[in-house]
């Protein structure tokens, strides 16, 4: 089955924003069986985005397009499948009241343009839109009003029109879109897919250790697919048919035992979620002193709900003083050996443990650059102390990535080493 | 000119990662004049890797692919491409002898498959990988070698293999990708575009602002785009030719007198970059209190260099004792009005501004959800305080949001107050 998800926005193209749908729609479409074959990126022009949606239609079982529902000159995305498809636009009465409501019940005006959001092609299923004032738009395409070369596996093809702010997409997809999918596609054969997420060992290292001893399932069908990024691995383990389930379960057993505890989680755990659930699990508290990382520890801690039940606080200590202030870590040391230092750092952590009265407590001190280092620590530098009820240990590091790459490592090094302390 | 961006990745389609080479790329490109007509993102394998290319070599004056040169058996865009444009591979020696030296620095092991890295296409111009072992390729293709309809800037195409991981793809580019397009397309055509940043307005209210005043430079050739997220909108003006760098001055005249200080930056601006700014022009510095945001404000304001200058500490006070210990909030207040509350706020900002001895200090309660709402304050109950000198002011929002988002409107709205009150 062919998948195609089409974004259009002329900000992607220049850079400007990030596309998140692609990962989001991919993800949610993986999770329900569906594997996207191709996404493509286009600018809010006519002819591109007419050239891109031709071609689809020539190719695809399922299309979706993000982007170019709204109410200014450049959302053009609805106007341009209409007229591809040979389909009369027309007023949809429940929509236009939908769109009123809204700007009746925020007390706001509703400008004028607006209302044209209430077109929408003949004959298509209307998304309603909870967040938002475009609606989605589903159009069942026969076959025979397409040229095409390749057998399909529905009669129609789907074309599924999603807005672009994401806060409606999102709901709108999980909620409207996937029963549809599921009901207009019954037959959609079984993907499994785990994915297993390391740390601690390179990409290369990481398919040394697992390729030969997989070697026998990868013949009845198992693939293995990698992911590297900093300071992580992904090792993705997939199968199609009936007995992929049984496959990708043998293969995980086998993965676990080669990589060990350098496989912190699956799916699309986190090492800041994994942490979080040992500490509960444990019923131990966490308290933070960042400097370096300035709160970026922190903020991934709390992005997991639940995390009030075994976060404390985090101490951002930017400055010399602060650390003195928050932490009471002693003026001689800093001026000893410096606020990047190990000295430092265990002060620090024992500080934060002390004065949060939590059960462990996280330290980190460095250099994040661009500026800041010299020649004896140079930038990149970094000393992370984890102090428990027992004793303080602590790693010396040098990162040297660019300053937001520092700091996303600099956090993993940090969460890691309390994962394996919680391990123990 | 056409620019195709191909992006290749089994974990793209599956949606475990995020396309950051998308906007990466895209970015540095227009920025150099270029504008990416089309990105696709494809999974590894041969079948859809070698369709995508072989359409884009029918279209395309310049593709740029990502990934699958690596050592790994899902790393095959390099031989796929090699089969396509029906080149032989040759061993380069110098590539060898850089991979092993790579390793014999690291004092790391070898792994055998890493010598496949070193094959490249004959003839090709092979980019230093300094980050890494794969490097770059770059090929010219003769227009007669493939088979088109349309008419193209240049004689020969420009095909260019990067390596997936950014920190590798990212200098490569800058330092060996850009010069080459410079010499290859000399004559590229001036494309102008910036990018105003307002908050505060919708983008259907921006849009009524400023359309029709800028009608009469549309009719000449000004391109007026908008991108809307979540409480920010931009606005962006651009235009081609040798008269779109005065069109679009002209346009931002009239945008900035339409919307006035509800513009907060251009470009790549964000909040925390204008109030590090402003901060750092008036000599003044800053202390956070976070509890709901959860250190997001702190690692923003970190990210921008040179924070340290302007910023002291940020205390993200999760618990109620925490609040005590380290903001001096009184237990009383904490009891009768609760810790989301607009007392609680304002003694967070107080005590957080007089512990830290700073000019000014933020603070922020609230409830993030999913859990912990009441009927009289619900899941996205925020209170936001600013503590000068003079005097502490607050705002109270209900922003209903999920856990990220919520945190993100936070933040803006946040480091809105202060970017007000900092330029008055």
């Amino acid at each position: 089955m062919e998948i195609e998800i089409i974004n259009t926005g002329s900000e992607l193209m220049l850079g400007r924003i990030l596309n998140t749908h692609q990962q989001w729609l991919c993800s949610q479409l993986a999770d329900l069986g569906f594997v996207v074959t191709r996404q493509v990126a286009i600018a809010d022009s006519g002819p591109a985005i007419q050239a891109a949606v031709k071609e689809s239609l020539s190719r695809a079982d399922l299309i979706i397009t993000t982007g170019g529902l709204g109410p200014t000159s450049d959302d053009i995305t609805r106007d341009l499948i209409a007229e591809l498809t040979k389909t009369k636009l027309v007023l949809h009465n429940e929509t236009l009241q939908r769109i009123e409501q809204f700007f009746a019940q925020r007390k706001r005006l509703m400008p004028e343009s607006t209302g044209v959001q209430a077109m929408i092609p003949e004959g298509a299923l209307v998304l309603k839109n909870e967040r938002g004032t475009a609606p989605g738009l589903v159009m069942e395409i026969g076959r025979a009003e397409i040229s095409r070369n390749i057998p399909r596996t529905s009669e129609k093809l789907l074309l599924i029109m999603l807005p672009g702010p994401p806060r409606e997409l999102q709901p709108m997809f999980s909620e409207q879109v996937a029963p549809i999918l599921r009901q207009h596609f019954p037959n959609q054969s079984q993907f499994v897919c785990r994915n297993l997420k390391t740390t601690g060992l390179g990409e290369s290292f990481v398919e040394e250790k697992i390729a030969a001893p997989l070697k026998a399932l990868a013949a009845r069908g198992l693939q293995i697919g990698y992911c590297a990024r900093v300071g992580e691995v992904d090792v993705r383990l997939s199968g199609e048919g009936a007995n992929a389930g049984g496959l990708v379960s043998e293969a995980e057993v086998i993965v676990r035992n080669c990589l060990g505890s350098h496989i912190f989680g699956e799916g699309d755990d986190s090492l800041e979620r994994v942490v979080v659930r040992l500490l509960s699990e444990q019923s131990q508290t966490l308290a933070l002193a960042e400097s370096c990382t300035g709160g970026f520890i922190s903020n991934r801690i709390t992005n997991v709900p639940g995390a009030s039940t075994v976060f404390c606080n985090g101490l951002v200590t930017y400055s010399n003083e602060s650390k003195q202030t928050f932490l009471g870590v002693n003026p001689a040391t800093l001026e000893k050996h410096g606020a990047v230092s190990e000295e430092t750092a265990r002060e620090m952590a024992e500080g934060a443990r002390t004065r949060s009265k939590s059960n462990y407590a996280l330290a980190v001190t460095g250099i994040a650059g661009p500026g800041g280092g010299t020649e004896e620590k140079p930038v990149g530098t970094v000393f992370i102390a984890l102090a428990t009820s027992q004793k303080t240990i602590f790693e010396h590091h040098v990162f040297r990535y660019d300053r937001a790459t520092f700091k996303y490592v600099t956090a993993q090094q940090a969460l890691n080493l309390l994962r394996l302390a919680l391990l123990k």
